[in-house]
């Protein structure tokens, strides 16, 4: 089958690497030079809502997907008109927009933390009042790694956070959480499902550093209501592909925080740490195969790769490590690649996480 | 680092799946059109022995290695006088004609069956007084998946394959063994080496078609024993890659039969069933790079797929079966793609060899 990618990164990147073994051959729609996933496909270098580009995708096609979620919504419909493009369209419009996102998750009854919209000074005192002390004001609209975000203690600072991140902006209670753990779920196109164990995912400067897959210490129950809320976005969305989760656990409680309707770092670990990776599971999706219900032998691990490239002989020289490099070029604060550890128990992927951290510049 | 690969084919394809997540480019030198490996990097698409096109690999490439042990010698100087060639160019030379291949074996005191070159009518007699009744004809070069072979069970059956064969053969006792192994080595440059766990092959029509790794029923002595083999092999050819070496299990004796100075078949399986597979491992040695010590969680195994393509949805909604398909075409007793089963016991991947083979065509 003949996969378009809407972006040409790491994720499309790894989506072919597990893909090409299917049987499957790709192209990527990127605009910048060069890409990561350059070397595993045709390239169509055009602005992501060029005419011209999007008729040649169309035609080198049989179904599109995408490796992020800020999809021009005329490019989504246009590829639509064509041919599959799966995740459905209406899973990017709930996941573009962080008001529309968190209005979906309380329609569905899905725990978030307090939130209120923000456009003009009036809405900051209504949005206040909802949130509380301190609160987290985000862009609505294309924020990533921590990007569009400023937690205020005060009034004041909420005022001026207001003025520095512009309009189209969304409150939220800053919640104390215990952890931050994500769910990846997988809708088939005939409607079946399959989970992922829930990861831990540790950030840095907004950025994910590390997680652990499976999270430890995760109950069947919370396992379960994880899944729960999934099934309930999957089922609205019509969802097919990987869908991932972000949740901040509060006690026994999961808060939603936010949704990406496409593979996602923190199921980086699935490469080696489980018998079927989220890359093979969403082209599986999207292409119509049945999915592989993932089973996990043993304790896994990712660290990312985070502004410059380490020593691939060091990596490489440590027990259990797996190095994912992306083809890119450093620059700070950018994702380069990740190192994944597997260890026959917890202990020994602990000792692979911080021989990684240590092999790793800085 | 730049690889430059001898062959564009399966081997290749998987080659290069497994080296371009370590940061490498892949640069392929083969003359068919619309190669397996085409979709993951360059063509240069000539002749193995195109001055023209070694030119362009050389001039594109940090280091060459090969898919097959069939490269023209003077390819293999004029490369290695110029970048490294890894394996080193004396290993093609060891495996390109099977009497100096059994030869070598001999000098190492490594366990063969009888054999004798067979040029002249003469030459015939002497081998069959060596080698006995019945015997194995084969071409010395070229031959490869049981082509370029005769049983024969008498003076008359050996004439007539003889003349059927042609010149250039040699003679080798049919060995009645109690199974076929095989044990997949890798060195590195700096003279490390790991080695993965013996698999037991099994063939028809000379093809292979399942291989169970690890083997069952291996003790660690003879492990230790096939090990001991292609470390003599390895230290003789100053070896840097992976090997493959052949074996026939007689009792609890090894009897050498042939070896690959490349990825082989009988360690498709490593994609699934060990930590690193045989790909990741020679990409790896070539490149100066740390080796892995591939561990095995579990018993594994993989099914070839020939001739003809499976229902790939077949295939994938079998548990614990990993599709691999090489891009090509479907012909009669052409490989096509491969499927490794994994499984937490020997019953449970019995099980999916038995699914797998019965979702195959025929």
């Amino acid at each position: 089958m003949r996969v378009g990618v809407l972006g040409g990164g790491q994720l499309a990147r790894m989506l072919a690497l597990e893909g090409i073994p299917l049987g499957h051959r790709f192209t990527f729609l990127e605009p910048a030079p060069d890409p990561p996933a350059g070397a595993l496909g045709r390239v169509v270098d055009t602005a992501y809502d060029d005419p011209a580009g999007l008729a040649r995708i169309a035609a080198a096609s049989d179904v599109v997907t995408y490796e992020f979620e800020n999809v021009p919504a005329s490019s989504a419909a246009y590829l639509a008109a064509r041919l599959p493009v799966l995740p459905p369209p209406p899973a990017l419009e709930a996941t573009q927009d962080r008001l529309a996102e968190k209005r979906l998750f309380r329609e569905l009854a899905i725990p978030t933390a307090p939130f209120h919209r923000v456009d003009t000074p009036d809405d900051l005192d209504a949005a206040l009042a909802v949130a509380g002390l301190p609160a987290v004001l985000k862009t609505r609209r294309f924020g990533y790694d921590g990007k569009g975000q400023a937690v205020v203690r005060s009034a004041e600072e909420a005022a001026a956070a207001m003025a520095a991140l512009g309009p189209g902006l969304i409150a939220e209670r800053f919640v104390e959480f215990s952890r931050e753990l994500s769910v990846l779920g997988v809708g088939a196109r005939d409607g079946s499902r399959v989970f992922y164990p829930l990861t831990e995912n540790h950030h840095r400067e907004g950025i994910l550093r590390v997680s652990h897959g499976p999270a430890p210490g995760v109950t069947p129950e919370l396992q379960a209501r994880a899944e729960r809320l999934a099934t309930g976005i999957m089922d609205r969305l019509g969802y097919v592909g990987v869908l991932a989760i972000e949740l901040f656990q509060v006690g026994d409680d999961l808060l939603a925080n936010e949704m990406a309707p496409r593979v996602h770092n923190s199921g980086h670990w699935t490469l080696d740490g489980a018998t079927v990776s989220q890359f093979e599971n969403h082209i599986r999706a999207v292409t119509g195969l049945p999915l592989a219900p993932p089973r996990v032998p043993g304790p896994a691990a990712m660290v990312n790769i985070i502004g410059e490239l380490p020593d691939p002989a060091a990596i490489s020289a440590l027990p259990f490590a797996h190095l994912h490099l992306y083809g890119k070029s450093p620059r700070p604060g950018r994702k380069l690649g990740h190192v994944n550890i597997t260890g026959r128990d917890a202990d020994e992927v602990a000792e692979g996480i911080a021989r990684v951290c240590a092999a790793l510049p800085r």
